[in-house]
């Protein structure tokens, strides 16, 4: 088991087989054993094969072509228009409509996701997260017509994989693990954690192939930059008010 | 594998046994193969082992015992700390002090997390999830020490189990899973969907003995309250603030 989990790769070419549908209900039903919030099941998944629908999808995610190209796309959704309905069913006045409630929210549907991509590859499937997701949360909510108090947090595509990918470095686990509290990085350390990924063949190449003088100018001015992360963060604020859980 | 996922329960009672330092590496070793945004590894883990620590951990927790009982608590952060400190030490604008980069990374922390649970549910240890982290982060950021942009987002439990607890029952998938696009819920279809649960003699108990008409009502007025919710909203809020991830 710890051998699959270390073998993890994405994967965004996929052959033309089709997943049957009872496979992927089975993978489903064992996404859904996973913890959530207060048993609540606060979020929804949205399974897309069609392919005029998932053409309609295909811009919201920058036209990556694995939504066209996997024979299913996976949206994962907090979700608390469900419950929400059923308390005012049953005579309960449902609070849910706030921040703490769309985080609970999202953290039930991205556990579902990750279990649902671990139990997707013990059977042979490969899977992507596309982070496009929360950049255009708007157009997929259209799309998918998700109503009240449902936001989109991540999108898998999954199929069986065409040929196996590189698997990608990581930094040393000293750069992300923290022994009792939380210990700060002097200049010294992070050279340290970053040397061999900066001094890699593949990241020097990266980073001439963009035009770049290092490594992080890379992420800041072309793949993560501090424009576009200000522009989705007001996009993204604005749905979450426009769904119903931000006053 | 599926057999492992499909049999998840959350444990709350730990056996004295401690983790072996060398076996808890390995499962964050492996927790660290796990996608995440661009590579970037936009989280960390921060460990905790020591009985006084745990202690002034535990009010943030509500006091839940397993903060205490378990050899191991790891809190799992949403953080662009380290690699901002990168940038400024590369020529590199980062440009991640916003609600974008927060969800991103926490969204690496939970992918992380929950493949960190699945890689120790398959050597015999068992979890629990604790969503008061997002409650009282305030609290858990002081004890941690965790910096400027770095806010804890879900916290686990872990330990070697002391009797295997009942699993949990879950709503139909078809609570869950849309085909193609959402479809809304009628009221018939919530009373469906819900039937099974309300109805059996393990849920009418809970209702009577927390003294109220209906379930929904357990989680409205009892568990997750409008009044709780909305008061830990801003609180989550201004921490995202204070630790500058929110303008």
């Amino acid at each position: 088991m710890l051998d699959l989990l270390n073998q993890h790769r994405t994967i965004r070419k996929y052959t033309d087989q089709k997943i049957a549908p009872e496979l992927l209900t089975e993978l489903l039903e064992t996404a859904c054993k996973a913890s959530n919030t207060g048993n609540m099941q606060v979020y929804s998944i949205v399974a897309t094969t069609d392919n005029e629908l998932k053409k309609q999808l295909s811009p919201a995610h920058f036209n990556q072509p694995m939504i066209i190209q996997a024979p299913v796309v996976l949206t994962f959704c907090a979700d608390f228009n469900r419950f929400t309905k059923w308390c005012e069913l049953r005579q309960a006045d449902p609070g849910y409509d706030n921040f703490q409630s769309f985080i609970a929210a999202a953290i039930d549907a991205l556990i579902a996701a990750q279990t649902f991509c671990i139990a997707a590859e013990s059977v042979g499937l490969g899977i992507c997260y596309l982070g496009t997701t929360t950049y255009n949360t708007r157009e997929i909510i259209d799309t998918l017509k998700l109503p009240r108090l449902v936001v989109p947090v991540t999108t898998i595509t999954v199929g069986y994989p065409d040929g196996i990918s590189e698997q990608t470095d990581r930094l040393p686990l000293s750069a992300v693990v923290h022994h009792e509290t939380y210990t700060g990085f002097t200049p010294e350390k992070i050279e340290s954690l970053y040397s061999e990924k900066e001094n890699s063949e593949f990241y020097k190449q990266f980073v001439l192939e963009n035009g770049k003088e290092t490594l992080a100018q890379v992420f800041t001015d072309i793949r993560y930059s501090r424009k576009n992360n200000e522009f989705f963060s007001e996009k993204f604020l604005q749905v979450l008010k426009e769904q119903g859980f931000l006053k």
